[in-house]
């Protein structure tokens, strides 16, 4: 019966190919026995169900279905600059000038390892202006003009980006143990930075993805040079940006970039409103966006 | 161009219905007019896009898209309950116990009010919950099992709750102001509980939720008995969970207490998975669930 609930009117089509796991069973009023998953599941009526590729195969992701995968626009302006004008702006860009110093020197020409920890530094910001925005709806008791989930949905689109590279470079203890560091600084920072200046704090968030477009940039020249090996893409890549079957590393890199150009735009665009002394809610937001 | 990129397979047809506000102007290499919102808008290529309902009117809410709308399941089992065992149970069953007593008190039979607060402080767990998993995934290279997802969607469900109910009953300052401090409390205390043990973070909400169907269930009665007068239900909820016209606070309340009885089994799985010595990405998360 729950099966109804769940679903959204769109998704209807995918619902309708669900196969039921599980039956629910309804026996209530006990604990259900913890220690046999089945049971448990079957308890709270909470069942994985199957969804299939629009091919009829399984569907192998549990991190993102059918329905939110998309085909990037490879159309889109990788050029586009803010240049900074005021002196919040210039701090913004040279502070994120100064940052690549120490990561070209870390990575030198690894740009498949560089990438992997581009992305776990990437899917901060989104993730700490989402749930800041979210809790200042819920305190002021105002609407958040669809903010909030922009923003969650680009921290979700950098984490994609990582699980799809952490599949071709697979990371050394000593850049997990770095990592772990980076992100601990970074998310204080940058939740700090939001809090005192979501117009800085967007603003160097565009900076840095006018980096990453260079960073990628760079990348897709190696690959073309021969210096890194383009290999197949990786499963989870194939079916987020429903790329065809024989697509390789450079067909991933590609819209990984595009990504990066459409983030760059909307954190450029969300601090553009708030230096017309907006908030982000007064602005509707990009909807659908990855 | 960009509309394409921003398309998700299945909402193809609303996409197809958009029209867009602004053209994006192609003049690049400048900041853009910062004082002229349209300009800033083309300049970034960020235009809102005109959405409609499926009969055809403007859809007017930024915050939620008619394909994130559903019709909820009124048949779910509204008694299910876990029967603390263990210690940690125990705990988590007479934390929340102890919370209802000063609530009680505080708002007596004023059960919009109570709604209203609740929501405020149940949008928080999903929000700490997701934000965790999202960075533990990436901080570790692993996949999640679409738990970050799971959670968030459950923090936004409650927080169209708060939407609904502030349009039914209006905050006094002193409320708002209790509002502030109670999150910023609530808020450190989940986000601390989260780290040490989501075993028994989990579990707090599936008791906490257990009482919300109570609080409901209790609205409902004054609402029956004409305490409380059944004003129209307000246009959010209506377009929120696909609610005839002419809908009620009563039916409002009705879909406001399925969600919570969702959430409820959500939360003591995911604290079960827990018992079970799994993490949560080891069980696929409830999909497209709300
Ligand atoms: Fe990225
Ligand atoms: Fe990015
Ligand atoms: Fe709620
Ligand atoms: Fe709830």
């Amino acid at each position: 019966p729950s099966s109804v609930r769940n679903m959204s009117t769109l998704s209807l089509e995918e619902k309708q190919n669900d196969e039921k796991l599980v039956q629910p069973d309804s026996t209530s009023g006990n604990a259900g026995g913890n220690k046999d998953e089945k049971r448990v599941v079957s308890y709270w009526g909470i069942q994985a169900s199957k969804v299939t590729k629009p091919d009829g195969t399984e569907w192998k992701w549990n991190c993102f279905m059918p329905w939110e995968t998309y085909k990037s626009d490879l159309s889109i302006d990788l050029k586009k600059h803010h240049a900074p004008v005021t002196f919040m702006d210039k701090m913004a860009y040279w502070t994120v000038k100064a940052l690549r110093f120490p990561t070209d020197i870390f990575f030198q020409r690894r740009y498949g390892c560089r990438a992997m920890m581009l992305e776990t530094v990437a899917a901060v910001p989104g993730m700490v202006g989402g749930m800041l925005l979210h809790c200042k709806s819920l305190r002021r008791f105002e609407h958040s003009g669809g903010w909030i989930k922009a923003l969650l949905e680009e921290a979700e689109n950098e984490r994609m980006h990582l699980m799809t590279f952490m599949e071709v470079a697979k990371p050394r203890w000593y850049e997990r143990a770095l990592m772990f560091a980076v992100q601990g600084v970074f998310f204080n920072a940058y939740f700090l930075g939001y809090l005192l200046s979501p117009k800085f704090a967007h603003r160097m968030v565009g900076y840095l993805e006018e980096e990453a477009i260079h960073s990628y940039t760079e990348f897709l020249k190696e690959l073309d040079k021969g210096n890194i090996e383009n290999v197949p893409a990786p499963a989870i890549a194939i079916d987020y940006w429903q790329l065809p079957p024989d697509s390789t590393l450079r067909d991933v890199v590609m819209v990984v970039r595009a990504d990066e150009a459409h983030h760059r735009d909307v954190n450029h665009f969300a601090s553009d409103i708030h230096y017309q002394g907006k908030e982000l809610r007064e602005a509707p937001a990009p909807i659908g966006y990855h």
